[in-house]
């Protein structure tokens, strides 16, 4: 992305009020303040608070917070990875500056967590109403994300309409180039042959169907619950000329009945919820022939931790990003082989730069779909997760996986990367 | 390998006795044998009693088993994992025909295991006198095998001793350059540079130290509690003039202090112990710098079971192959961030049909050093190793990590493939 691009995305980023007068920090309310800064271990940023009081952590600093008003302040000492989100997107709070920076920052200034006890997952779950992944709680927590309309998600993702980490073969490579060398890595890692019956669970806007079925002669049989994407990718198949291999089913993936030769999953175990990967792992099992492969591409953690509050109850309600060690739950119980894990976390804050930019520059589009605290609302939840996965506390897991003890496996992984390949 | 060799491995493995005559199986022993090879699954094989009796599961098979006494018989019933061993050691069982597929269609006939409980996996460590890997522990395990002597593993490894799974770009390339290759692409995928500091917990022979070294420019120390090893390491660092650049510490691993760019360990964490994994990464922690990379390269399992009797009993007491789940102690409480992982369980197949070809050949001299019962034992650890990965019963992964949030790591893995880097 070129220092033009990041310019605007900064200045698009930052708010552009008048600042208040600023002045020694000394009230009650600036002794808050520091107690909040030192929560959070004191991450480089400038806050004014309504009355013009400033403290900077440190000079320089990437942004600048204003907080307008002191009943956003007690918020944020009581709950501020809930309240800073929800104060950012009514304009209690604003950013002047570099906004995916300074919550980089304020990622790496954190206090490791003390949240992944198995006690304060359920208590910060049920603080924040954590929708269960039930057939009909899944119907429920996607339709809330996925069916904002494909209006929406036109007016800032690529070309095929993909919502997921893209694969960047080099940094320069546009965000339609990636997202195609996605599909290929995925196709490639499972070596899918013409012919072969692939499962999609989670097809999103149905651009990995129609990519296997395009490119590799794969038949596809794609599952989704939103309704709004299941039209979409129908429409594209009938275009395409594709209905008789590509079938999308608006349906749960546990509906997936029949055999496939391979099983492809990219971004969908985020919300399958941790309690259903045994669930999963059977109906892998269930479907998968012998020499079957399977690919699962999901966010996830290092360690374990509860969803961000403020995520959990404003953009994807019941998700949750597992580790490699809750990952297992599928493999394992059914005699899984993990064959190949890459960690493609960087691609992923790469992704969500491209999509930010482009939402920067429809967002008087979006206004008038929507409002200004959505605007704002999606603006940080784009900026929070470029931050996120650069400062580590996201990570993007690809799966490569077989039956244990079937041999039909690529003898090395270099027929992904070498040139004939692409 | 060529079919020569093959055939040559076959005949080797076989057992060249005169074949009692033959005839159909009604005693009550005959019972009790096909009581026995239910268990087993049935898996294809033709069994042949001390008195001529003969049962084959179906036909053909690869291989016949002749049991020599009732005896024999009994203890096979009472613990079949631990006994063929013995009875194959002491020559009371032998076998006539293919001795690895024979263990290959025994690990696939194999009903799933029940073992995998932690009451069942207590139970067998305790029937099986397992040693745990204390300092002191460790010490008496590795030496009981890995201080064999160097003439022995130098009959049949490969020019640099190393005793781990190669890594063969193609099935044909020999096991001097699978091996080499190994060192390059455990080297590649953390992408060690001149100059860096590199430690390496569980050296062997020193070879991977030693090329780090020479085609890497990078500074080794690398630690062994195998004396002999030790000996034959420094001597090579001597002759090749590499004292100053590589330092082999006759010591544990729980010794290490100081700082390193790298941290690597090649066939080393089967002999650590689960109970010592958390311990393991607290010390990678305590010397890995922050933007550090370490590789873990072991031998696994895609279920937990407890390691095979007889081997835990004869050749190497105190080991365990751990699931992925169960590494992750290693990797999760100290933050640091799986970036790769890679199974290479069938690459560890050939390598052990290399060893096993090699160790035939020499089997009048492995005679001559030890005695029959010891060319049989390990006649049958490495033919039951080539089985056991060839079935997935074992696997071989390699994990690359760094810590958690720092970002100077590869931006894809085709560095590791690109001709240019070979």
């Amino acid at each position: 992305m070129s220092e033009e691009h990041l310019e605007t995305l900064r200045a698009a980023g930052g708010d552009a009020v008048a600042p208040p007068k600023e002045r020694p920090a000394t009230s009650r309310d600036a002794r808050l303040l520091r107690r909040l800064l030192d929560a959070l271990g004191s991450p480089p940023v400038r806050v004014t608070l309504w009355n013009g009081e400033t403290i900077a952590t440190r000079d320089p600093v990437p942004a600048t917070i204003r907080i307008h008003s002191r009943a956003a302040l007690l918020k944020l000492l009581l709950n501020p990875e809930l309240h800073f989100g929800e104060a950012y997107a009514d304009g209690t709070v604003e950013v002047e500056g570099d906004l995916v920076q300074l919550l980089e920052d304020a990622y790496h200034a954190m206090p490791p967590t003390r949240a992944s006890s198995g006690l304060m997952r359920r208590v910060s779950g049920w603080l924040n109403g954590e929708r269960r992944n039930t057939l009909a709680g899944s119907q429920r927590n996607i339709h809330r994300h996925y069916d904002l309309g494909n209006d929406f998600y036109r007016l800032w993702l690529d070309r095929d309409m993909l919502y997921t980490c893209a694969y960047f073969p080099t940094r320069q490579a546009t965000l339609e180039e990636a997202q195609t060398a996605k599909l290929d890595h995925v196709c490639r890692k499972i070596r899918l042959r013409a012919g072969e019956t692939v499962y999609e669970a989670g097809c999103g806007w149905g651009a990995f169907a129609l990519h296997a079925a395009t490119r590799y002669g794969a038949k596809v049989r794609a599952f989704n619950i939103s309704r709004e994407q299941i039209a979409f990718a129908r429409e594209r198949a009938r275009a395409l000329g594709l209905q008789d291999r590509v079938e999308f089913v608006e349906g749960d993936y546990r509906n997936m009945s029949g055999r496939c030769d391979a099983f492809v999953s990219i971004g969908m175990l985020e919300h399958v919820g941790r309690e259903h990967y045994r669930g999963l792992g059977a109906i892998i099992d269930r479907c998968l022939t012998n020499e079957g492969r399977g690919l699962i591409h999901s966010i996830g953690r290092d360690r374990a931790e509860p969803l961000n509050a403020w995520i959990g109850k404003r953009i994807f309600p019941g998700a949750y990003p597992p580790t490699l060690r809750e990952m297992m739950d599928i493999f394992e119980p059914q005699g899984f082989s993990v064959l190949d894990v890459e960690n493609l976390r960087l691609h992923y804050a790469l992704t969500l730069r491209h999509w930010l930019e482009r939402y920067e520059h429809a967002r008087e589009r979006v206004r008038a779909m929507y409002d200004e605290a959505f605007v704002r609302t999606w603006r940080l939840y784009l900026a929070g997760s470029i931050a996120a996965f650069n400062a580590g506390a996201l990570q993007l897991f690809q799966v490569v996986f077989n039956r244990s003890g079937h041999n039909d496996v690529p003898w090395t992984r270099e027929h992904i990367y070498l040139p004939a390949a692409r």
